[in-house]
């Protein structure tokens, strides 16, 4: 088994924080995003869509998605759970990772994507204007992040979730996308010095 | 418990052949999202987001995201199972759900709010030139999928999975977003003719 890496990109990182979480290890292939490798024939082969990371499988099957990577490792080692325990808790952090992803990430990552100047020749067509539009979304989501950690350690609860990493690796995303986490939103600013300071942040 | 259903929008009709699928009957509210429901403040303080579907626990506590509920509701009755069985098929079947919401649905529903003038009023800002950008996406994605189903029955194999429910959905959004399925897809054509003869497909 070996982790086509992909560098500083958050759904790189998030595998790379779940399998430190786990106390996993995977040998890892760099794949250098700004030599273009991923649009190689040899990484086209491996996935199709074009984006790290990719996992190949002893039999060298490939598995793409990060989230679908964590789910694997979830499955072949269960501890720590990071996918919650029991049907319920399984239930809010399927729910909470994917209102982050969706209505955070996928707006950060719009911003960055359609008005950042290194991104025109990439972002093919890139469209300004559904980069600026996603501003407002990312900061509407940081505000309703804060009222759900208000009275929460982590987003859903007392556990430290998927849903935790791929809110860490969407929040130290906001600076390149030029925007910022508000100086009012004091819940989810503790959250991110408390998760920050996780040894697995490094990753 | 009980579900706030939003009639033919794509992520209510996934949960209602998901339950299909799954033989459960779960009583369902109406959300009348013509008459704007979905923005009241009754509405709004079961889900923020303000979207359907929303399942409403016994204890009043309410999950949203289609797929959180589709898990919790394969939780409580595996059987058939729907999200693959074992750690392999569940990462694939991950995957192959991830890759049609992410590629195509978003695609399909990008093109359908920043283009169609019923959405006018209520994509604010509409963007159509990131509508547009979207429906050369969603022509590549089905061809991607087609080569997929070229040796397979559903999307992850022999075993209909919720990655097929998402693809099903999806699909049958297309006319609304001003989209087709390319003539020469086969296996898709053909794909999409197996699983709109389930009796789920009604639901």
């Amino acid at each position: 088994m070996r982790l086509f890496d992909g560098g500083r990109v958050p759904n790189a990182r998030r595998v790379r924080v779940f399998l430190a979480e786990k106390g996993i290890n995977v040998p890892m292939v760099p794949t250098d995003l700004g030599r273009m490798d991923h649009k190689s024939a040899e990484f086209t082969a491996r996935n199709p869509l074009q984006r790290v990371p990719v996992l190949e499988l002893d039999d060298g099957v490939h598995l793409t998605e990060s989230v679908a990577i964590c789910r694997y490792f979830e499955e072949l080692q269960p501890e720590p759970p990071l996918f919650g325990t029991g049907a319920r808790e399984r239930a809010f952090v399927e729910m909470w990772n994917r209102r982050v992803e969706l209505e955070l990430y996928l707006a950060v990552q719009a911003a960055f994507r359609h008005t950042h100047p290194a991104m025109a020749e990439r972002e093919v067509p890139q469209v300004p204007a559904w980069g600026e539009a996603n501003r407002p979304r990312a900061l509407a989501m940081m505000a309703l992040i804060d009222q759900q950690l208000a009275d929460k350690t982590y987003l859903v609860g007392e556990n430290f979730s998927i849903a935790d990493i791929t809110l860490l690796c969407t929040v130290d995303f906001l600076k390149p996308a030029k925007l910022a986490m508000p100086e009012n939103l004091e819940h989810l600013r503790r959250w991110h010095q408390l998760v920050s300071s996780r040894p697995s942040a490094a990753a």
